[in-house]
């Protein structure tokens, strides 16, 4: 491996200012949001086209250099922290919108497009994207992770909306995964297999996505209860009745004061259901008398509805805000996320545990949930200068793991393995994990693709350290 | 390799009524239901367990023997026919729904498990499956093919409600492909690579599939067009319009005229959607109302609605027979489907682009659309006795197959590859071809499983018949 003989390679086919080795943007460029750290990248690269990502590659590979794929570096599990000497390929001046077909409800985007930008452009046409995990990533990158968030439940996950993606191999080669079809029952599904690969089987230049036509009507709704399980059992419910649930989401009582506090709201701190609901006026209408009856079952303390533009925002953007209420709550602190998915039939008990688990440690924390998915975070709030409140929150998200894991769950919902959960890819998939290597061994055989992350090599030694609960 | 070696070791693990040699039962599982050849299978072998499985397997691999799963040879590309000495593995016997789940909207089945006999018992728990490929196939079969239907439009096809498999390799080691959580972030996506493998990559003996609650209100309706492209146009504007379609059906004048001479229906013998609408009484009440504006706009000559049972379910039916309203009219003649999926923005052009091939190639044919998902059938009646005819039919397939992937839509929306499209692949994949290719390799190194089907072969020639229009 040569990384200035590459670095003189790329100065063949790209524009100087698509290379820099300047140490602020090298900086810039091996850090994502999370608390993990890693190596310094060698050189950053700006490609503009497929063509550049292509030929990047091709220099890459002659060069056994590699290459770590960047969007905004929102990711929350190390997936752009460099762990070898590397380039990292930005795709940030990738980020046209090149195609909207409202017939096909369809859009095709370059790799760097944002999630607001893309709305921005969407909403001209009466549609929307739909899936938001919160930050305003790039496409690119919430396809690399298999992104979700509020929304999935209704709409699905990162995965369920590409129809197509143009992929540069670690050869350089570019392949389409998919089509323009909406279904398709030929080949095998590449698609599937590219998003959530995280960099490794390759970098992703263009996406075709599914998107929505704005719902005729939106309805947001506030519901309390006595307890996590009551909250859980009204949501499965909810489920099971067909329901148009657009968003569901559980607040515990310590996130509930944290956000109080921090947005001078007076919701009350007990645990509460924060839902929306797409459809049209008469059928919410009745879907609210329905709701309520089920709620009541469940010893609901009481259940709001709001339909106007702005009371819905409010509510949404006080969810969204709960990261930054914790993170404005302890400066000095650094934010610890854990991201397991359970069975929901598993959910009020893993709720559970996990607040045991905060108080048993001492740590600080607040649990916030997609119940509709199994889904839940507890957002910790870590003083990483204190060796010893880093054991024990390492050892909480551990818990948490082999908790979710021992019910059939999965370590990440949403945010991914990176290199932060990848000790724990042989405990979840077994025999399976062999297949996913032999997958990424034969796609890219040098291992230039972005090393370390998503999938442990094998033979690596495997993080025993989880304990049993 | 040696197939009797193979069978003699068969005998070291499993009951002498659990292999058969018999010619009539050979026969059997040597045909689908489809005009697609080869050969006669060896030795059918019926596994009782995944132990069972795995036994088989290692020993097949052990003599180089090819093995073909079979669930109730339903398929209609050969995906099921031998076409080398080969064992086909039939998975009858393993039909226990192991667990219903309510809570979870989750059930785990066995790979003989049939579409009906799951609906029975899901019924009990007020729930149900989604995927309706008309026929009463094996859910391993549904999974194998990823299947789809009518429901699709709402529901999505069977890829998206696989939660886990368990599968057998070529090697005899089981793996599970993902969980019991609603979403991951983990690992690569090994549900969606074995969904639509076509038993090419290992054996289904488990299936964990996400049910739904049956919903409050049904309601049904049938829309006739002066035109195919206004009947399309006018799905695409309900899509658009977010009303909660569950099924929309197109059938054009001369699949009508032969459902109303079959049937003894009389429905008006012009381009005509069946729909069906899962909601609350409320919203789809007002859903009508605005339908009824939208269909409107686009010269619709008549819109009917009905919501009992009795009048849904008759015109389901109507619908469902429509094969067999085919296959009855034109007795000596065997059905040959089309299956092509287009974006839905090409829909009207490629149902157009058919109905003038059939008139062009004299053929006997009526199409029928899933429009929501852009997918469409031609049913051919062919003479397969007149080689001339057969010819012919070849040629309007390939046809059609020509139109969508030119418009960057799929060969196949549901009814999947088997032997009968692989030499579609090349040209639908391009180099995503070698990707496919590559992992079949490395899964199955000594090409044990299904040879022949889904994927060609390294090297294999290519049919470059597929005339330009």
């Amino acid at each position: 491996m040569s990384v200035s003989a590459f670095v003189e390679s790329l100065h063949q086919f790209l524009e100087k200012d698509q290379i820099s080795e300047n140490e602020t943007i090298r900086e810039q460029h091996s850090i994502d949001e999370s608390y993990h750290k890693g190596g310094l990248t060698q050189v950053v690269v700006f490609p503009r086209s497929t063509e550049d990502t292509a030929q990047i590659l091709k220099a890459a590979s002659r060069h056994a250099v590699p290459v770590v794929p960047f969007g905004l570096g929102t990711s929350l599990e190390g997936h752009v922290v460099p762990l070898k000497e590397c380039a990292t390929i930005d795709f940030i001046e990738m980020n046209a919108v090149l195609d909207v077909s409202p017939d096909d409800l369809m859009v095709t985007v370059q790799p760097g497009v944002t999630r607001s930008q893309l709305n921005r452009e969407l909403k001209k046409h009466g549609l929307f994207f739909s899936v938001d995990p919160g930050a305003d990533a790039t496409l690119g990158g919430m396809a690399a992770t298999n992104a979700s968030g509020t929304t999935s439940v209704r709409y699905g996950v990162m995965r369920d909306q590409v129809r197509d993606l143009e992929v540069v191999l670690a050869s350089g080669e570019v392949i389409h995964t998919g089509s323009r079809a909406a279904k398709s029952s030929a080949g095998l599904h590449l698609n599937g297999l590219f998003v959530g690969s995280e960099g490794i089987l390759g970098c992703i230049t263009e996406l075709t996505l599914k998107v929505y036509g704005i719902p005729e009507f939106e309805m947001a709704g506030r519901a309390t209860f006595k307890s996590v399980e009551n909250a859980v059992q009204a949501v499965v419910s909810l489920l099971q009745s067909g329901i148009p649930i657009a968003r569901v989401e559980l607040l515990d009582e310590i996130s509930l004061k944290q956000l109080n506090h921090h947005q001078k709201t007076d919701y009350p701190e007990i645990p509460t259901l924060f839902m929306e609901f797409h459809g049209n006026e008469d059928g919410l209408a009745q879907d609210v008398e329905f709701m309520k009856e089920i709620v009541a079952m469940y010893d609901c303390e009481a259940i709001e509805f709001v339909s106007n533009h702005a009371e819905r925002t409010r509510l949404w953007e006080a969810r969204h805000n709960l990261a930054y209420s914790f993170i404005h709550g302890f400066p000095g602190r650094k934010m610890m996320v854990t991201d397991v998915c359970v069975p929901i039939s598993e959910l009020a008990g893993a709720v559970r545990h996990a607040q045991e688990k905060l108080l048993e440690l001492n740590l600080i924390g607040g649990v916030t949930g997609h119940v509709g998915d199994g889904n839940f975070h507890v957002i910790l709030m870590i003083d990483l200068s204190d060796s010893e409140e880093k054991v024990r929150a390492n050892i909480f998200n551990e818990s948490l793991v082999a908790y979710g894991l021992e019910r059939n769950g999965t370590s990440t919902g949403e945010h991914g393995v990176g290199y932060g959960k990848q000790k724990y890819m042989q405990r979840e998939f077994g025999a399976a994990l062999g297949v996913m290597q032999q997958i990424k061994s034969v796609l890219d055989p040098q291992g230039i693709l972005n090393p370390g992350k998503l999938l442990p090599a094998k033979g690596d030694a495997v993080d025993e350290s989880v304990s049993k609960n």
